[in-house]
């Protein structure tokens, strides 16, 4: 592959930054995709300060304008678009306009995110803790952001073998030590728990295993932030026949966790009984 | 004691029916307070049929316009109080009506509960299970109900030996399986967990025992009804200097829990370490 | 396949009576290996009572003088030794010829049991609870237990779709909820805890995922009877550099179990920090 | 109280050693039991090397000869019994004479220890870890352990204000969340588990609070060292009728664990169903 190929086949990945493909060219050919997005990642960390800045400069704010009004590149629309930043509410857009402000005024440079990796609060924490970095320390953050953009960015265009992981696992498994053995049935919820609001992700039942036929998410990054899952053990209980008291001493349990590993497994499974459960991070 | 002193000793007990006084004055004397209430029901529940219709029917309505306008007995007043029957919004109070007049319409008498051990999810609850019964099982449930309101007023109207058991106790206990100990300085909510809303009934934290100074609720019947507690164990775990994830993967962790036995003790403690957890009806 | 080539192919399978192997001659072609040993086991169970006992008759005394002295059929040598019983004690010997004589004496049939699926506790268990039964009932269970026997012998020796489930499976899998993941390095002991002696049957280590390389037993039948794991979780955390008491809480930690489905899957986890853990069946 | 008084009354907790008490005279009166025991130990603590040396000299061999024919301090003799040093066998006579020479001829005074506190196993384990002490930090350790025994024998001779807490307590409750209440009639033993043998200490059975009547060890200091508890939860569970596979998952449930702390308080309970159990160390 020349030059020319080698950069079309990147186009996009880099926004607006032909030079990073470039710049890699020669260290042609990569093992693996993960050697590919390093060396590409070493061009812009090898680069002055002053064109590292221009180089984060390049990207769009977050929940701003230019993605209101579609003006931003295509990827960063659909990013920018899974976390609902392209439909906040007034006073959400306000909110985001203040602390892009802020962080501009702070850097000089705008604040870029990996938002596939975040949930919309964990993008405002991000903002708040970022915001207290010297500007030496948030440079290196936001190439670190651009990263994962990037990163994710690149598993879905090349194929190629040393693929690097970029898709977390949340799976759950619900036994039931009342009779000994998985809890066929149980209908669970996942809901994501923001600080002004909870969002209902997914709803499954159990199998025959006690587990989801399908990981509750799996094979995109998991978005860091809060989550709780609810298990209706109660309707469980009774439809095996185990007399309950009215109310249920147990009947919709919620187990309430974080994630901060978008690309970790999160197996979150639940012992339960009429009277009692336990939960714990599994593997 | 003569027989109007007797009388007037447990005026107020039973509204408006001094002749329950009077069948069981011959009984005397009553070797413990709970003798005397069994007594005072085997009068009520001893009488025909349409004697027993008369007594339930003295009763008010629950949550109806004679506790809107303040026209009930004093009693009544402030059990319905407690429960918030005299503050309902007009959606509330017209569901109560309905529920009034379908049960009126069904039974021929009002309705009535202890709503002293109820919360106000529990009375709709037995409004709907109760218009279920034939009328000779829901009549002896009235009578129940109306034995569990005496037996409360009596308890605190009279004193002497075997006073019966009218309070329940909810207590809890957080232990620290990450350290080995109880968990100090934890801080726990207890909230109602109706089903259009909940409300937070208490606040507390952990002594040095990992327990409350106080139990979270002692002395009173707890209401049948729907609870969530939740505790703040991420903030306890920063403070013992335990690295946490950003977010944790567990902060405020809920306990939802159902209450059905208003004079039980439950124990409701929380098992836990910065990745696991576990709860349980203790003792 | 002409009759003598199947009743070769089956040869040894039923203990000296080609008759079943020719019995299920003309139900010929089956679908599979479970439909075969089923018509092999139909025939047996359709002949008279008087040609039952006969059958069961032919059968071998368990740890008698036949296998001590080898005169018996070549799969019952290798199944009686797998279980001990060609090695037995003076007093152990003893011991199983009261009860076959008590056994003969009682049903005029040896004892038969497949030994594959037992512990030697429970083939004595087995003994005293069978001699409680009348003789159709236990005529019926020996002829129940060939059917295990054969089940066995019958898929080691055909190939084919639709091969019956003969083997169980002994998992584990230790969580470190201390740390929040899988216990690596853990050394774990698996015993049988016979009445009067244990038997260490195999060691192994965690890897990194908290589980052994392969399960503690796959591939045959689970023997019923008692066993015991033991985790020495003492060594890992201080591995870890808990920093734990001198001696620490929990050390070595014994879990006994029973198990009573050979051909089960038994996953028995320990979820555990320094100063707690749990088990239970899973899946 | 004058001198010889004050000396008379404190004879015996320090061995052949007047001066102890005789120093401690001037500072009287102590508010509590515990200020006293402290202005006993100052007066050891503040004498030169050579006194302290000699002062620990005064005290006999553990498991000698002295003891074995009781020509040592009364109160020597009943604490060594306890732990059964004044009737080793020969081997182990052999092993602790072999030690305290040892030890001897590395320190120049014997090895002393607070055998109260102390399985034999510990004391074993404390000649090891302690020989690889230096003189000094040796010398200290000598005297705090002449402080537990001191603190033990003061505190069942004198009454007062302020006596220091020398007992520990271990207990235990069962809880079956199968039902969802304590588990009443669960046999229990408690055994030290030694390096080369096990020994029956306690058995007790559950109330219908699920604890025994007295805690396990009350009003004495546990001793360092390593126990079990067995919980017979299969009878328990046959018992309430729930039916169990032959042989029941759990039937014995075994909780070994180590006890460091002689004046803590070890609260070790079992949650448990047929099928799955807990424990961790409460208080």
């Amino acid at each position: 592959m020349d030059a020319a190929g080698f950069r079309a086949a990147l186009d996009g990945i880099f926004e607006h930054t032909p030079w990073v493909a470039e710049g890699a060219f020669e260290a042609r050919p990569f093992a693996t995709v993960a050697a590919l997005h390093e060396a590409l990642m070493a061009v812009v960390r090898s680069r002055p300060i002053e064109a590292r800045i221009a180089f984060v400069g390049a990207h769009p704010d977050l929940g701003g304008k230019a993605a209101r009004a579609g003006t931003i590149a295509p990827a960063s629309v659909s990013e920018q678009a899974g976390l609902g930043l392209d439909r906040l509410s007034d006073a959400e857009f306000e909110r985001f306009e203040i602390l892009n402000a802020a962080y501009r005024a702070r850097f000089g440079f705008p604040f870029v995110a990996c938002v596939r990796r975040l949930t919309r609060d964990a993008v405002l924490d991000a903002f708040e803790r970022r915001l207290a970095n010297d500007v030496e320390a948030e440079l290196a953050t936001a190439i670190d952001e651009i990263g994962f953009i990037t990163r994710l960015r690149l598993v879905e265009r090349v194929e190629g073998p040393g693929v690097p992981n970029v898709a977390g696992r949340l799976s759950t498994h619900v036994l039931d030590t009342h009779k000994g053995g998985p809890a066929e049935g149980v209908r669970i919820e996942l809901y994501e728990v923001g600080r002004s609001a909870r969002a209902l992700l997914k709803q499954a039942v159990t199998n025959a295993d006690g587990r989801t036929d399908v990981p509750l998410v799996v094979g995109v990054p998991l978005r860091m932030g809060n989550y709780e899952l609810v298990f209706h053990v109660g309707a469980h209980f009774s439809a095996r026949g185990v007399a309950l008291p009215q109310p249920a001493f147990l009947d919709a349990v919620p187990i309430r966790f974080g994630i901060s590993e978008p690309e970790g497994h999160y197996h979150v499974p639940l012992v339960v009984t009429p009277w009692s459960y336990s939960t714990y991070r599994g593997s």
